[in-house]
């Protein structure tokens, strides 16, 4: 749907990326950025000029947009309003140099700035005159913790007051939001008035605006300001200057440059879609649910999961035409285990030892969501496929893995039909299968978790939320025996029990937690553990357990505790502790769930049944899975300290 | 100076360490605490009963001092209120099976508790007279964020007017402090009334009270909150309990728990000490300064080395007796090079490369200063001497480093004369040294800095502040261009330019900056650069840079701005600007200096001149410097962006 409306200039203040000032400005240019703002800051650690800096921005097609702050300027006592206007002067010759025309004055933060609009007024004007004898221009933010001006209509009315054509209002979202005021009325400006749209969004954090605007900023779409109302009010002004990303943010500082520049310009690309300009984005996807989940393994590996597998209750249900990749199979859940040699596959698990290399989500259109993903600036890919073999299309979510879109417009089982030999019973050739399991089967994938490098959940978060429009839940904080782990799921809009897609993303500053041994052992991102659904947890695991899978021991504190929190009557509690089956509920419904130990401390399985409309992951027993879990790893059983 | 008063149990809660819980119990023990409080979670997730906690308890000697927390008690409404004497009933089964007999119940969160502090007094009263039957008592403590209950005082009316003798107050330093609460009237209340106290400390941080007490609270003397004063009020009450530490830090999750344990022991030994209480302890030494520093290298690193000490003005004065050792100084200043092989100082090197393995401190009474270390349970080191060789008391800083003490009493220079040859002026059998410097001498040591692995920050500022008697200074944050860095300075309390020592800390979670390369390059903590003061740095920079010390270039346009920030006279500013000399100032003095560029990417050298009471370190510049060495590091020069 490309709404063929004006597309802005987009850019991003050098500051919110890493690096040296040439470092910044290169990747900026090299994700497709149409402009930098340059933060001080930058110049005055750069070792070359104002020109050297404007001649490498040429040379790599960037427009300096503006160049900011300049601080404590507006409504001064005497003697510093003339040494004000000195700084100016000085900035002017710097700005003349870079060649950008417009500068950033926020709102004045000194203690002996004097609370007199008219001054301020008059001071601006002073400055602007100035600046328009040398056809420069003057924009006036509000900061949200300014002494005396924290409000863009206040910020308007000096404006307004100073009536100079070389003095316009800037606006931040951050400013505006953060403090909770209302940013209907801009949408009444003349759009021509407004010089400059920087957008920022963060994440509802209870603590003093100025930490937080200086740390927690990240790119709109990443956080829970309504940046979008923002910026509606701001387009319906009629401004059609850049719309530029400034964003402090210690991760970003510290994340390489090109992979912050690539989240800030897809952020942009989608707000500026969901206003109603720019070419516009196709719509993102119907999610059904999860397709399959494909495996990097070498043999051995291969033969230990399968193993595990089956005694989950999957059947080895297929051999691919052309390739060492097996298919296992249990309801509506497919495992595909690749073992091929000089493959992506047999690539992914040289980097990465065993893990899943590949999502599958069934979609409502694949061509479509491609479209989407392409224009969000994904990079996609393409396989090798043999004769008359599906290609499915696809493309790498932030850490690399690869997401196929398997088509719910066609028949999807044509997909493992086209390429894979599919065993009716027995395989032939085979090994005797396990027995086919007598409980119930799976109903298909419930969620699929993954770890993130520590600093990485927002990119992640993005990518999920533009390009899928699943939705971000709240975060949990989980405690780990070795640190905290932060956890938040993305959901598509639809999910239901055996429906759509759940993906909890989990990060941990401690290197000693599972996520964080995940994280070096993998050197990376990647799939953490996957929970099947089932309408029968009881059953499943206690048909499970006869065959052998590695449910993990609950202790029985944690069911003495569960009879005090949860109204359980005894025979619910029996079973539950019987089977040692974790429990949740909430307001909507109920949870029952098992989990499996990790496999090579890497990734583990979990059963799940939802009862009613528990729509949450368990959460409150995150805790107690990891501490059984360390204790087997650590062998740090109670004997042991015993007599 | 002993007192000899009444030593108090010390004790630490669960949650503060990290682990399983067998884990934490033995690094409690092992580090000597004489009990623990057993946090409810850590009993939930682990996989053996309340008895063989029991028993392993016992085993190690620890009592359990505490069982918690029990929530949501008092006052709620009537269906609720009885099952929550059930849900009481059950938890004093776990504690007769610990074999504790005291509960922790906090005040109640829910949005349904009732404001009603009879009911609450009775519901109290009721759980007392039940936990009597069993020979339980009950703790009530006032949570800083409870519904109804928030303030010590609050607590105990509702206490007073249970009036049960198995009913009692509990008291928490952060819980009275973070509500800026005054603790002072717990010195009039009965000190049996009170059951149990825990102590927590806090860095002064803006944001809610809950998200401040779950993550950033620290052991006392780690944080900003007046404990002392809370804890006086406590001992004046009368109270004779155990002391407990109930820390929630996301750092201390991760962290091992013996470290976070011996920190814990130690910060309750000092604030006992300060009280007046326990076997007390000798005071902290004065610090005259930094008599040496000692860097371990091996042969080819100290060429390397010697040549830059000696474009710096350093002369090569002395080589040891019996090792490997060599001298060079200037003015106040000893730097020691030790490339003694099958030695502690080779040891270092093997770990971390050339780097300080040792600093020494000129102190007032260095054996004085050891037996502090020594009760603060510091590791002490004697090294291997030869014959007639001086021994020179050491003690371990938390990341090993040696610190010597020298003791101010003796004739200082002793130590050079017993250990080393000394050369008059050109060393026999050496190649010419480098020309003696022209310009004016090095004054000494102005400070030290150091980088800490990340989430070390709180376990050196402990260690400092209580053996040495340090005082933290403010932190900042610097913008290295890969990421920010935490900085906060130790001070000795009578430090003068050119006397005392100072310790600024550095910390950064990115490993990308200079701070966190030098922890990846060196595997731990290490002094990071080593700045020498000077009377006029102006000719100390002048002469030395003719010798070719590899002073930093700094940006031209960091002048540019420095003569719109400070009004400087023309005169001033280009010499600043011939020299390349960074600027500061404050309302004390000001401030000049200049960086050498590192050493291997380590550790580099500044030279400071510190004119007026500017007490600072010009933290404002350290972003100029760290951007300019990025950009030396990888050749970020503007010509290779510039046709």
């Amino acid at each position: 749907m490309p709404s063929s409306a004006f597309t802005f200039k987009k850019s991003i203040a050098t500051v919110s990326l890493s690096g040296t000032l040439p470092e910044k400005l290169e990747a900026a240019a090299a994700i497709g950025f149409d402009g930098v703002e340059i933060f001080e800051n930058d110049l005055l650690t750069f070792d070359g000029s104002p020109a050297d800096v404007r001649r490498i921005a040429e040379g790599l097609g960037l427009e300096i947009t503006i160049f900011q702050p300049f601080r404590d300027f507006e409504a001064m006592p005497d003697p510093i309003r003339a040494r004000n206007l000195d700084r100016a002067e000085r900035k002017f010759d710097v700005m003349q140099e870079l060649g950008t025309d417009l500068v950033l004055v926020c709102s004045n933060v000194q203690p002996s700035a004097i609370d007199d609009p008219a001054r301020a007024a008059a001071d601006l004007a002073e400055m602007a005159e100035r600046a328009q004898r040398r056809n420069l221009r003057v924009g006036y933010e509000a900061l949200a913790w300014g002494r005396h001006v924290n409000r863009w209509r206040q910020a308007w009315n000096i404006v307004q007051r100073a009536d100079h054509p070389a003095l316009g209002l800037i606006v931040d979202s951050f400013h505006t939001l953060a403090l909770n005021d209302d940013p209907s009325g801009i949408a009444d400006l003349p759009g021509d008035r407004i010089f400059f749209v920087q957008l920022a969004d963060a994440p509802t954090l209870s603590m003093d605006v100025l930490s937080w605007s200086r740390h927690f900023r990240n790119f709109p779409g990443q956080g829970q300001l309504p940046v979008r109302r923002f910026l509606d009010a701001v387009l319906a002004s009629g401004y059609r200057g850049p719309l530029s990303l400034e964003i402090f943010n210690d991760e970003f500082r510290a994340a390489p440059a090109r992979l912050t520049a690539l989240d800030g310009l897809r952020s942009l690309i989608h707000v500026e879609a969901e206003a109603g300009f720019g070419p516009g984005l196709p719509a993102p996807p119907v999610c059904h649910g999860v397709e399959f989940l494909e495996f990097a393994v070498d043999a051995a590996a291969r033969d230990k999961l399968s193993a595990l597998l089956g005694s989950l209750g999957f059947r080895h249900a297929g051999r691919h035409r052309s390739k060492d990749v097996d298919l296992y199979r249990q309801g509506g859940v497919n495992l595909v285990l690749n073992s091929e040699e000089d493959s992506a596959a047999s690539e992914h698990f040289q980097m990465h030892g065993p893990s899943v290399c590949a999502m599958a989500f069934t979609v409502d259109d694949a061509a479509r969501t491609i479209a989407r993903a392409e224009a969000l600036r994904c990079v996609l890919w393409r396989e090798r496929v043999g004769d008359g073999e599906r290609k499915i299309p696809a493309l790498r979510a932030p850490d690399g893995t690869l997401i196929y879109l398997v088509d719910g417009k066609e028949a999807r089982r044509s997909i493992w039909e086209d390429d894979f030999h599919l065993f009716a019973e027995e395989p032939a050739g085979q090994e005797a299968a396990p027995q086919p399991p007598h409980g119930p089967p799976l109903l298909g994938i419930d969620h699929v978790a993954q770890a993130l490098p520590f600093g990485r959940m927002d990119s992640f978060v993005l990518f999920y939320r533009t390009v899928f429009g699943f939705v971000p839940e709240s975060l949990w904080e989980l405690p780990d025996p070795y640190g905290l782990i932060r956890s938040r799921a993305l959901v598509s809009p639809d999910a239901e029990p055996g429906r759509g897609v759940r993906l909890p993303l989990n990060i941990s500053e401690s290197r000693r937690t599972a996520t964080g041994r995940f994280v070096s052992a993998t050197s990376g991102a990647g799939v953490h553990h996957i929970a099947f659904a089932t309408a029968d947890a009881d059953a499943l695991v206690t048909d499970r357990l006869a065959a052998g899978a590695p449910f993990l021991p609950i202790p029985a504190n944690y069911y003495d505790d569960l009879a005090v929190k949860h109204p359980l009557d005894d025979a619910t509690l029996a079973t539950l502790k019987d089977r040692e089956l974790l429990y949740d509920r909430d307001e909507q419904g109920e949870f029952l769930h098992a989990y499996t130990d990790s496999f090579d401390d890497r990734f583990f399985f979990e059963v799940v049944e939802r009862r009613g409309g528990y729509r949450q992951f368990g959460a409150v027993n995150a805790a107690v899975r990891m501490a059984v879990q360390a204790q087997l790893r650590e062998g740090a059983r109670p004997e042991l300290y015993l007599d």
